[in-house]
This record gives C-alpha cells, sequence and structure tokens, in this order.
C-alpha cells in the first residue's frame, strides 16, 4: 500500500493548523510509521485570506466545505470545524454517503448525532473515528475500544474539562472566590463563546455520552446526562472539602446499573490523595474500569494544538495503517437503547446549608433527614458573625432521591436559609 | 468476515488460564466487538493433568509447544510459558514460520530476540504483538504504537516492576529495612523464581528495551540497559528522600540524547506529590513524552490474571479485527543501531555517605567533588552515636561520568566509612 492517504481538512482553527503542521512536518515519520504518504488536497475554513502562519498555497480551497468533502481527490474527510449542526454535520453527511473516511474532533456533533451518523458510516463501509473529541491527547477511545477488547467495562470516571479543573484548583490554591476566578479564566481566552458549554457541564457530558457509548454498547443519549455545572461552587466549599481530605472536581461518571445505563456530569468530592483528587488545573484525567483489568487512569493535556492534533493524528494513522473499528466498538445496529437511570446508585453526600441561629435548628434539619432515611456520618456547626450558622454534614450512603426529598421538605423547618448544596462524594 | 479466529494458546500458568477464562466466558462480546468468533483449537502446557479450574477437554492438547504452533487450525499461536530461550523461542519461530500470527506476553523472550522476530514475522508476512509484555493492563504498547503515530517521542519513563515499588512503598510505610520486606515479599509469592530479575531491575529493563524500541525506531537493545537494582536502598535512604520531598522509585527512562540512546533501569528520587512519586503498592506506571501530546501518564496494574490476560486480550481482538501492525510500530527494516548514550543527561544527584568523625572530613569530601566539576546544592550531616557521621549531600545537575569520578576519588581522603550511595533526582 504505497499509494498516498489525501485529506481535506474542514476547520483551521488551533486544532486544525495543528493538523497541517504535523502532517508538514512529519512527513516521513509518518510515512514510515504507516507504510504510505499522508498528504493534504484540499482545505476549507470560514475566512481564506488570514495569515495562519504555514503556507497553505499548495492545497486546493473550497469555500464549502460539503464540496470539500466530497472531493474525488479525498480519501479521508477531517472535520474540525465545530457545532453540532450545520455544516459540520452536512459536510460529515456528505463525506459518509459517498464512502469516505471521517476523522472528527466534534464532541457536539456526535452526542447530537453520533448514532445516526456510524449507522451512516457502517452502510457506506466508511469509518468514522473521533478520538481527539474526548480528553484532547489523551488516548481514552483507543483504550476503550480497543485495548479493553476483553473486558466488560464496570464503570466510566472522568474530569473531561480543563477549564472547569483549572477554576476549582485555583479556587483552592488561591482562596478567591468562583466569580474572581471565572473572570480570571475568561481573561485569559479559557472559556468557550458560550461559557456555560465550560461550567455547565455540557461539554464535559458531550464527552461522557460518547464514552458510555462505547463501554456499554448503547445508542449515543446525551439528553439522558444529568447534567450539573460548577456555578454554585463557593469557596466555602472548597476549603471545607478539603478539611475533611476531598477535592470538588466536576466529574462524570457513567456505569450500568440495575435499573438502566447512569450518566451523570456534576461537581463530586474525591478523596485528596487518589489520583483524581490530585488532578492540578487544566489537565484531564478519564479512569476506565473493567472487570479484567481493574482500573485504568489515563492522564494527559485535554486541549491545546499539540495535544488535540496528536489525537487528530492517531485516528488518521489508523486509517493510513488500514484499521477499521465501528464507530463506538461495535456495530451501530446492535447497539441498544437501555433505560435511564437517575443516580440510582447510592453514595455518601456533603451537605452545605445556613441555619438561622434558634434552639433547636440542628435537631429539626437531623429529623428530616432521618424522616427520608438519610443518616448522618458527620457534622460541623461552625463559628459565625451573623445570625446564620454554617452546617456542614455527610452523610452516610444515600439514594440521590431519597436526599432530594429531603432537601425539598427543609424549608418547611423554618430554620434554612437560602438553598442548602448537596455534592455527592464519589468512590473512586 | 465471520470465520472463527482459531488460537493455539501454549503455557496454562496464571495468564494462561486467564485468556482461556475470557474467551470462554466473553464468546459473544468478544464477537460482538471484533466481528467474528475467537475460539481456542489447541493448548500446550508442562503438565497435562493439573486441576487448572477450567474444562480444557474440549481442546486438542499438544505436548510439545512447537507443533501447537504448526497445527492447520491454529491461525494465532499465543505464547505465554516466558522464558527468553527453549521452547517459547522454538515455538515462536514455528509459528512465524509458518505465517501465523503470534501474540506474547514474553517481555525476556522479546528483549534477547525481538528484532530477530519482528523480522521474522515481516518476511512472513505475519503480525507479533507484545501488549502484556509491558506494564500488564495498562495500554502502552498500542498508546505509543498506535496513539502517538503524529509524535516525534522526546522520552519514556516508568514504574515498571510491582514487586520493587510493592518493596520501596512498604519499606516507606512501615520503617522496616530492605531485608526485611524482601523477606515479606518473598513469603507472599511476590517475587520470581530468581529474585534478582525483579529486585535487580532485569525485569522492567526488559520492558524498558521493548518501550524504547518503539520509542526510537531502534532494534532493541537490552545490554545497552543500563542497570541497577534496588538492593542498596537502605531505610535511612527512603526516609531521607522523604525528608526533602522525594520517593525513590525504580524508575526507567529512555531518551535519545546526541551522542546516542540512553537507558537507565535505576532507582531514582522523584517529587513526592508528582504522579510517579505517589504511586503506591504494586501498581504500575508509564509516562510518555512527546512533541505534541506533551506529557501522558498511564497508570493501572502491571501483573496479575485479569490485567495481564486483559492485555493479551487487546492484541487477539486486534488481530480478529484485521488490524495490521508492525510489531515496533515500523517496519524493521527500518529499525536502526543508534549509539549508545551512558547516563549523559546531566541530573542532580543524592549522595548519601558517612564520614569519618574527625576534624575537616566534610571539607574534603567537598573538595573533591569540587575537583570533578560536581557543585553541592544542599548538604546535611544527622547526630550520631559512632564514629561515623552520616552526610548526606544533593548536588547541582551534574553528569554522572563526573560524578563516579568523585565517587572513584573520595576513599583516598581517608575520611569515607564504606561504599558512598549515588541516586538520581530524576525530572518528572
Amino acid at each position: 500500500m504505497t499509494h498516498p492517504l489525501r485529506l481535506g481538512i474542514a476547520g483551521l482553527g488551533t486544532v486544525g493548523i495543528g493538523v497541517v503542521k504535523i502532517i508538514r512536518q512529519k512527513a516521513s515519520l509518518l510515512e514510515q510509521r504507516t507504510g504510505r504518504p499522508i498528504t493534504i488536497s484540499a482545505i476549507s475554513a470560514r475566512s481564506r485570506d488570514k495569515d495562519r502562519g504555514v503556507p497553505l498555497e499548495g492545497y486546493a480551497w473550497e469555500s464549502d466545505p460539503v464540496a470539500l468533502a466530497q472531493r474525488d481527490d479525498v480519501d479521508v474527510f477531517v472535520e474540525l470545524m465545530g457545532g453540532h449542526d450545520g455544516p459540520a454535520k452536512a459536510a460529515t453527511e456528505a463525506a459518509l454517503s459517498g464512502g469516505k473516511d471521517v476523522v472528527t474532533a466534534n464532541k457536539a456533533l456526535l452526542a447530537h448525532h453520533g448514532h445516526a451518523l456510524a449507522t451512516q458510516a457502517e452502510n457506506a463501509d466508511a469509518v468514522l473515528r473521533f478520538e481527539a473529541a474526548v480528553a484532547g491527547g489523551i488516548p481514552v477511545i483507543k483504550s476503550l475500544t480497543e485495548a479493553l477488547a476483553g473486558n466488560e467495562i464496570t464503570r466510566v470516571m472522568g474530569v473531561m474539562n480543563g477549564t472547569c479543573n483549572y477554576i476549582l484548583t485555583r479556587m483552592q490554591a488561591s482562596g478567591l472566590s468562583y466569580d474572581e476566578v471565572f473572570a480570571e479564566a475568561d481573561a485569559l481566552g479559557y472559556l468557550e463563546a458560550d461559557p456555560n458549554l465550560d461550567v455547565g457541564g455540557i461539554d464535559a457530558a458531550h464527552k461522557l455520552s460518547l464514552l458510555s457509548s462505547i463501554a456499554f454498547a448503547s445508542q449515543v443519549n446525551f439528553d439522558a446526562v444529568e447534567t450539573e455545572g460548577i456555578g454554585s461552587i463557593s469557596i466555602d466549599d472548597i476549603h471545607r472539602a478539603a478539611d475533611m481530605g476531598f477535592r470538588i472536581k466536576l466529574l462524570g461518571v457513567a456505569q450500568m446499573t440495575g435499573p438502566g445505563l447512569e450518566q451523570r456530569m456534576s461537581p463530586c468530592l474525591v478523596p485528596a490523595n487518589s489520583p483524581l483528587g490530585q488532578l492540578e488545573g487544566g489537565t484531564n484525567m478519564v479512569v476506565l474500569e473493567g472487570d479484567n483489568v481493574g482500573q485504568i487512569v489515563l492522564r494527559g493535556a485535554g486541549a491545546g494544538e499539540g495535544p488535540t492534533a496528536s489525537a487528530v493524528l492517531s485516528d488518521i494513522a489508523d486509517i493510513a495503517r488500514g484499521t477499521r473499528i465501528s464507530t463506538f466498538g461495535q456495530p451501530a445496529t446492535q447497539l441498544t437503547q437501555p433505560a435511564t437511570s437517575k443516580s440510582q446508585t447510592p453514595a455518601p453526600f456533603y451537605l452545605r446549608m445556613h441555619l438561622l441561629d434558634k434552639p433547636g435548628a440542628l435537631a429539626k434539619v437531623a429529623a428530616v433527614l432521618g424522616e427520608w432515611g438519610v443518616s448522618i456520618d458527620r457534622m460541623r456547626q461552625y463559628g459565625h458573625a451573623d445570625a446564620n450558622a454554617p452546617v456542614l454534614i455527610v452523610t452516610h450512603k444515600a439514594q440521590r432521591k431519597a436526599l432530594d426529598g429531603a432537601l425539598a421538605a427543609l424549608p418547611k423547618t423554618d430554620v434554612i436559609q437560602g438553598t442548602p448544596v448537596a455534592l455527592r462524594i464519589e468512590e473512586v
């Protein structure tokens, strides 16, 4: 196989330019490793004239990514535009319907249309790969799909949004409030145009839904991910969690339970001395658990030009080597639609609330929790200058449903000030 | 492709039986993931009659693994016997010369004969894969060979012998001496029949030599690994390293330097708060560094039935899916024989020695180090009851050669008692 593998690249932002650079700079290394030259036939982006710091004259230009995806001199369509509808979707569909392979870094596209696109790819005998869509340069899709093929996957977890982890660890290190650190992150350009994609947990939930599909042979179901962002985390939560030996992380967890598939993306407490607890800054970490392999932890840069382009190249090199893998690790026709299990797995919870400073207040809270079957492991009341006493409770294992019942009943005691915060303590 | 992939398994120890169990218990899962049934045609082991807890009557028996490797009903020869010569080598060669694919967990075989076997495989258009040979269930071969295809690898590091890491972390936690913990590990069955394979660093050096070959496109050169075991590490070293914020790990490092390929497997100090420093017990960790991806850290069980069998299945599933990858990530004919660079990369060193308690002793030591161009960053002299003062020195970055020169010259000062210990402080 010495005929070149010819790419059409749509999207020349940070990642697209990173891919172009690697193809140019490592041509002989890539040919040595894959057995054939990898070349770029054509490119497409919003603006043709922008100086991107790389010579692009040698490549045909298409202003329409759909036209790019249909070119005869393109074997692999590399979709790096982003967005879950519009041109990215249209061009991916066009490429697949022409029987071309597709490599994408677009988690939103796959979270929304992954099953349909995987089905289309298989019907056309094409492959659709997306290593770069989850956790940047960390080979998590490859590990889960290929390396753990001999395992029943029992749980997948991860910190998969570097911006959220940056904000949470920066709050811890600096003592600054959420709003102050959010403003810092914004100034540093760490946030998406719509920051809710990051801090609302949506971007990370996209990624989790893709991992779930592979791990549990299920059709991608992003809507079933229980998603909660980090906006309610106060600097007090960070300090108090630390006092008890925990760190707060925006943690994704997917696991199959009796009633169905549970997918959660929410701020959780994890032990400070666990690999997840020790994860600082913008780094990502994914934990894969299988019945044979036990626990595998993968850590690395979750974003950025080099790491993300490296992941795109992983897929391109596989295709150049002739590797053909189903998008979600098994034929799309065999992917199931399991029932959704909402936070079925019991866990201890961290509760933070403010009590009005009157006699018997604490007893009333304890009584409500008890009525809902939520038992208390540890409780601390902190010193206070005003009429509201900050109270922190760690429960024994409880079902989220029972806890939510108790939280809904608490205001009726008339001793609660504001809305209590409840964070799951995840066993990792 | 619905014809089954038929295995011949030689070696029915822990790993072999683990593989048989997975093939039996996960038949439909494996078929769903790989697109074809995976079956066992024949098996071979030293003793036929031993009860291994799994029904084996359905498989043809071969007392000679070479005959097993040559059977017409075997597509893939799975070599789980171990040993770098004798039957493992003969049967692997027989399988490859018959054009059969081979999956092995045998690091010693590949460390000694990897290049010849890879060449033989390619001439026969067969593949030879070895994910299980390095770091058990951690997908390190797959990550390095496939996921990082778009990277120039800059450094590979790892803690790849769980027994040594168990001994070192157990010493730290218990305060027991090396000899006491060694005896414990022996009683727990953690040690190889020849314990020097573990504590002498040889097993880990085998693994490092395989990673080097992939990372630097070089022919496996185990003899060029500078190997030093953990037998000289005292409980005092462990405590003093901890005092200074370090942990001692048996760490493998491979990197390409100006003069050539440097491969070291030796006890090193690493920061206590780094992922490597935090690695406890028998767990393995491999760090892969590439020019685009940055640093990827992979962590998991490095041994045991389930994790190792999981890695064997990773290779088998790849072959069932039709994936064909060169043994060391590029054609064997293109692997080079780089010059060997002996500890060329400068590093700070930890030195521990005992000085005779006489005036000017410390000055003499400092003078010798200075003559050899080794400058001192920190020095501590500890309180002592006898005539020998324990002294601990941390140097600035120095070349190992200069340090060895100084160490050789120190006895001439007549103030040194015993042999100084020198450990590299690795930047991780």
